[in-house]
């Protein structure tokens, strides 16, 4: 593949069998650079773009200049690795993500390509750990996850603890992994070890590259760690000392590129990880320990809608939700769990048709409470259900989940108000706020 | 009004002339207590509900006890207010909300209700600091918030500023209260003064009440800050030493309940003021300054939908969307600015129909960049547009406000993409990412 490349580049890298991913060697006036090959956006057809050991990107003219190929990039046949199941201590079961994509195309697609050998390579350390064993489920950006793809999570986590394993690591695109997170802890009870999800914020061929931190960790959470729940195991801080596993259904990705985007909600991560010094340090002991009597029942509906309430926002669309078949609505409401009154007509109609409504708050922090003001007491009186502090994408995976086992409106709403695996916690102390810089 | 009271109690007291909010005194077996009546929500017809001092409601039950009534509830004819605007230095508009309800009625309903008149009197020393005057435009809960009172409120502040005030504090409800500032800063331009947004999470009876800080400080702003911008001030940690005013554009309620849950996402604040001391201090110097030239343009097209999209999201509600008329959407995407590859041809259809599709991220903090991954390049290939670090609910009310003034998708998008007010804040510091508790 040599992607993007057009006349006199295209000819001379077809010539020398290179190929995007590989290392090679430019030589021009006497000096020599190495890196991988990038696809091409330039406009001029002599131009190669090269990605140098610093993480930069930079293009050559190929007039005057020698290539020569270095090594090609590894190819694995995945196909080979899917056969290669067997117990270790931690499984490590791929699904895709910026962690598993080793080579970055800045200039275009950064293309989850890689396998798991090849994570095990980048971080040699795992090894020293515990003996893992690997499985490349599939390859999707996790934009791309859906619920259908939660199911085959779920099913893949209950073989690897059927096949006796101690913990196991889901190395998941950053995106949607907190989703993924609920949707796993709510399907999978009685966890005879820990299920660690875990992402990357920077390839790892960047400098500044998490991948190996978070993995290795992961791993020693996988192995060590006392409790059986689904974690999202992330760095914690801007420096590359611990990372932090947050409890799955409490944690939300707060930023879109920072290494320690991932923070718990309304809630204190489960623990620390010092990756160096091998350690774990449980901040918590209130967690679900580990468990023998695993079950799964992943199984999802579909049918839900999360709509968030705005000033303008028309109560019409929730007629257009109902009418096309809609099981269930999340509401991100706004201060304590509120919409306009004008919607209380809406939602009547919704719970009537037997439509589970539930509020939570646009706010995130904190917790609905619908009795303060008239608004919130009306709202009730139309069906709608408080939600506590349940995070919104949480209140709706789990909606998702109910709706999968449960269709009558009362079966659901209990499911929803019932604490299943620590989604609501009702004891906030105030060093659950972050503390912002007014300086 | 004896709301909720029937038989004994309703009997008892019409015949004293109490109504809800009068202050009276309830003797029995020796001891009395004074409180102000409450709304009655009790089973048994002979409990009489009062708010005591402490701020606690009790419910007495009047056999054997003898009732007195006290003082009635201040009631202001607000017809008369409405006439009697004349020029002051700071113009105090009402639009309701908890900062201007005096009596929390804990058993129900917390209705916004009392007048500019008795803040004044609540906080005197306001009097100290300027010449007010009052305008109650409106007393609506913020839930109930819509863009044709968002019109109401600018063209009420440009009347302010043309009178000769120095400055404008709007009192308002927390729930939307960002809402409207937005709407605000991109409607009024070459402002004379600051316009301050202020609310309060705690009704001013309590004795945590931040009502009175927040008002004093925003009167303090709105007269001596060198800012001609619309800036929300609010409560700035646990204690009571400062407020903070937010950036209009850049500020999020991110706290059901906290009285410092407004915190400025991406920004830094534009100043911290201590209201013992009067005294402001100005945190930056890149604000708008004090000018003279203001222009109202206060129109909005509310035929737009803010959509988060989440994992099994269907692209067929773009379609809905689309068949409802809708000019603009703001995806509140995950991570960098994405969604699932199946929505690429709905926003291909939707912006060849003309509509504004533009990617804000659901993690707030951070901005997006929809040039790193192959999704992002896709989606704007779509015609997707990213919109930087403005908040989603920034960019719908930016929206509303374009689509009021153009139609063509060529220059909505023009608009979106320029930094009107400060909405775009290209200069990202490590500090603006919040601190978290990882012990």
């Amino acid at each position: 593949m040599l992607e993007g490349y057009r006349g006199k580049a295209f000819e001379t890298l077809k010539s020398l069998n290179v190929d995007v991913g590989d290392i090679i060697e430019i030589e021009k006036n006497g000096i020599k650079v190495e890196g991988i090959l990038m696809p091409s956006y330039s406009e001029d057809d002599s131009i190669v773009v090269v990605k140098l050991d610093n993480g930069y990107n930079a293009g050559f003219s190929l007039s005057g200049a020698q290539v020569r190929l270095i090594s090609k990039r590894l190819r694995v046949d995945q196909s080979e690795y899917r056969e290669n199941r067997e117990k270790g201590e931690v499984r490590i079961i791929s699904t895709g993500g910026t962690i598993v994509s080793r080579v970055e195309y800045e200039t275009g697609a950064v293309r989850p390509a890689l396998t798991t050998e090849e994570i095990l390579r980048f971080a040699p350390e795992i090894q020293e750990i515990a003996s893992v064993s690997a499985e490349i489920l599939f390859s999707i950006l996790s934009e791309n996850m859906k619920p259908e793809f939660w199911i085959k999570i779920a099913e893949s986590v209950k073989r690897a603890f059927d096949e006796g394993h101690e913990g196991v690591v889901v190395a998941h695109g950053t995106d949607t992994m907190t989703y993924t997170a609920a949707a796993l802890a709510f399907s999978l009870i009685g966890l005879p070890g820990p299920v660690v999800l875990v992402g990357s914020q920077r390839s790892s061929d960047r400098p500044s590259s998490d991948s190996a931190i978070n993995l290795i960790s992961s791993v020693i959470l996988a192995k060590e760690a006392p409790f059986g729940e689904v974690v999202v195991n992330m760095h914690g801080e801007s420096s590359d000392t611990y990372t932090v596993a947050h409890r799955g259904v409490k944690v939300r990705k707060m930023h879109t590129s920072r290494r320690d985007a991932f923070q718990s909600i309304n809630d204190k991560p489960l623990a620390k990880v010092f990756p160096k010094e091998k350690a774990i340090k449980v901040l918590r002991s209130d967690f679900i320990k580990r468990n023998d009597t695993i079950k799964a029942s992943p199984k999802f509906n579909q049918n839900v809608f999360l709509l968030k309430f705005y000033p303008g926002l028309r109560p019409d669309i929730v007629d257009t939700l109902i009418a096309s078949g809609v099981r269930g609505i999340i509401i991100e409401g706004t201060g304590l769990g509120h919409t306009s009154t004008d919607f209380l007509e809406v939602f009547k109609k919704a719970t009537k048709e037997g439509i589970f409504v539930g509020m939570t708050s646009q706010c995130l922090f904190g917790r609905v409470n619908m009795n303060v003001y008239q608004t919130g007491r009306l709202l009730q009186q139309s069906g709608v259900t408080p939600l506590g502090d349940i995070l919104p994408e949480v209140a709706l995976v789990k909606l998702m989940w109910a709706l999968g086992h449960e269709d009558d409106l009362d079966a659901v709403r209990g499911i929803m108000l019932t604490n299943l695996v620590g989604e609501y916690n009702t004891r906030h102390s105030l060093d659950l706020f972050p503390r912002w810089d007014h300086e």
